[in-house]
């Protein structure tokens, strides 16, 4: 079943926004079992709209409308539509009654504005908007759906959730989708695809595997479209036993979670806490752990040591350390993760001491040279990393191999593998 | 001039990234006078991409492709538009050379893939891709154009800026575009625009002004269309000074720099330092200042102090003040700020101290109540914040609220002031 993505409105054409919808709808629907045609994004123009939606249902069976639902003159998506089926637009006493809870809830009175929300097209299904005033419309055209929603993330999100994806699989009387992804540590794609190329070949042909390569990580999904769910469950179980056995300690997560959640949760699972010393990052891990919600039960705290100062009289970094070594070396490093974590009194500490850029590299040590250090209770480790990318990579790349480090100590693997 | 942008891969259509290209050439294009019309995202295949192109040309002077141009069979972009010109492909000596050294540089060799690189339609004219293998084609058709470019973002603002633009300018004789933002603080935008309206409507009709409002800043764009740049700056610069007159102390910044830029440039102009205390922000504001290239000329660093204990033992807040007051308290945001700033002995120090959520949350102090703190050499001024949003929108709104504090603090304008 085809979907196509049409965005509205000029702020993306100006490039006021980044559209960061269309990528998580396209997820959710693939998972659903749904495939994205085309994504396109037009201006607040009847002509416009009505041109780009004729051509999507030419293409698609599902047309997906994101945003130009507000109640301000320039927002029209709900008019064209409406003129589009030769509809005319009826007061709607249960969204008007849900706009007015709203209303009440953010101590603001309706008005002549929020009120022509409660206005929808006769022809349309309204869906209930759970946490906005705008509402959503369904249109049925020819066995094709068409469907207009808000285009604030938050909303937009919970409608498809809640709403509309679930009623696309009814509608379409779509089959299951089952998913399963496994996260692949310390094998390039190309070993692991041989490493497992037996097992590949063994799948029963309603499994289809996708490797999708991350930094250093591989991750591997197992999927299948199917009408008996809890007859493919049980083989896909199987199968993925079976890789267990084969890949073993390079399974990093049978889960497809950002390293930080993972870091959160491992560290939760055995009650232990972490705390960081930044130079290079800046602070930057602190923020990706702080970032998942319930992240205080193991994350104590930071220094982030910016300044050489910061590093002798709070971390207490010997200053001949500092003058023989210089900052960014495995000595400095080492001492930066063993101070943090004695000074924070946490299980684990991480450090990073490095060379960002875009200036203060030198020969020696030139621009993406980052020494990683990890402590623990007893024992430390360190390496050095030479990412040669810009600022902002040489930061992410650096905070990503501290977690997988990370991970990869709490799963007490050998030191270091394959980061 | 109107322009269409078609990004082509199937990684953006299952979601896998996020188009950010796209806005960041809505920008260039509209500085240099260009509207975008339509932005399309299509699979690699030729029935697709061709239907794309034939109809991005009935509504568009410019077409621009991004992406499919790699040496794997999976790109296609290139086969498909010289089949499209009925051209044919043709080695490329130059682009050979190109390719040739790039890969020397990268201590790579060439092979058949590579190789491949250098074949180009014969009737394109070949613009050089001076960070890439992939070359950037220009065609042109009934006195429109059609590029292909990268779809790698560095590689694409590279081509972008150097060769492509310069190029379009040209090619349209375009007037020159002239843009100067206007960055204002503390006055919402029906506010300013009734004290700016008598010079608003003074403007002369080659000037156009436009409101772009941000979370607590309004950004005010003017722009003109010229054949005579130099006699319109003119008019321009005294229409600025006018309006310098008019709003003061007002206008934050005469550049559309975001805060942290702001912050760091203000800081380094003065000699003076900062640094950070942060308890709900989890680092964040730390990472946003040392996300600045040079900003370790004015940051010296931060403690995150998240968990109670780190502000007791690292930042010395009296463990009284915690028990009576909680952390999310005046008295801890400002005991956290004056900490830091002589710890880490700097002229300015920030602490923020609230629930980011999503729990957390009591009747008295609900998910979003923020304490900001900014502490100088002899003052300190704190404030309550509610934001009332979701986890990461907190930790977004605090931090940006935190800079802008401490910008009005280095203007010296009255404390707190619209915040």
């Amino acid at each position: 079943m085809k979907v196509e993505i049409i965005t509205i409105g000029d702020e993306i054409l100006i490039g006021q926004i980044v559209d960061t919808n269309s990528a998580w709808m396209a997820v959710e629907l693939n998972k659903a079992g749904f495939v994205v045609e085309q994504i396109s994004s037009v201006h607040d123009r009847e002509d416009h709209i009505i041109q780009a939606l004729d051509l999507a249902l030419t293409r698609a069976d599902i047309v997906l409308f994101t945003g130009g639902v507000g109640p301000t003159k320039d927002d029209i998506t709900k008019q064209t539509l409406c003129t589009y089926f030769n509809s005319r637009l009826v007061l709607d006493e249960s969204v008007l009654q849900h706009i007015k809870e709203l209303l009440r809830h953010r101590s603001a009175a309706l008005n002549e504005l929020t009120y022509s929300q409660a206005m929808v097209p006769e022809k349309a299904t309204v869906l209930t908007n759970h946490v906005g005033t705008a509402p959503l419309t369904w249109f049925e055209k020819e066995g094709k759906v068409i469907v207009s929603m808000p285009g604030v993330p938050y909303e937009m999100k919970h409608a498809m959730q809640v709403e509309i994806l679930p009623r696309l699989v009814q509608y379409f009387s779509a089959p299951a989708v089952i998913h399963k992804t496994i996260l692949v540590r310390g094998l390039p794609e190309s070993q692991l695809a041989l490493r497992i190329a037996d097992w590949e070949n063994s799948l029963p042909k309603e499994l289809s595997l996708a490797y999708l390569p991350n930094f250093n990580l591989v991750k591997l999904r197992l999927s299948a479209v199917t009408y008996t769910p809890e007859q493919v469950h049980h083989v896909l179980n199987a199968k993925v036993e079976e890789l267990k056995n084969i890949l073993r300690e390079a399974i990093l997560a049978e889960e497809d979670l950002p390293a930080e959640q993972l870091v959160v949760s491992r560290l939760a699972e055995r009650g232990a806490t972490v705390s960081t010393a930044e130079s290079c990052t800046g602070g930057y891990i602190a923020h990706r752990i702080t970032s998942v919600p319930g992240s205080s039960a193991c994350f104590r705290g930071a220094v982030v040591a910016y300044d050489n100062s910061v590093k002798e009289q709070v971390l207490h970094v010997d200053a001949a350390l500092l003058a023989v070594h210089g900052a960014v070396s495995q000595p400095v490093a080492e001492a930066m993760a063993n101070s943090v974590r004695e000074l924070l009194d946490t299980d684990y500490a991480i450090a990073t001491t490095g060379i960002a850029g875009p200036s203060g590299g030198t020969d020696e040590k030139p621009v993406g040279t980052v020494w990683i250090a990890l402590a623990g209770r007893d024992r430390i480790l360190s390496k050095v990393y030479h990412f040669k990318l810009d600022r902002q990579l040489n930061i992410e790349r650096t905070t990503q191999t501290a977690f997988l480090l990370l991970l990869d100590e709490l799963r007490e693997i050998p030191d270091g593998r394959g980061v």
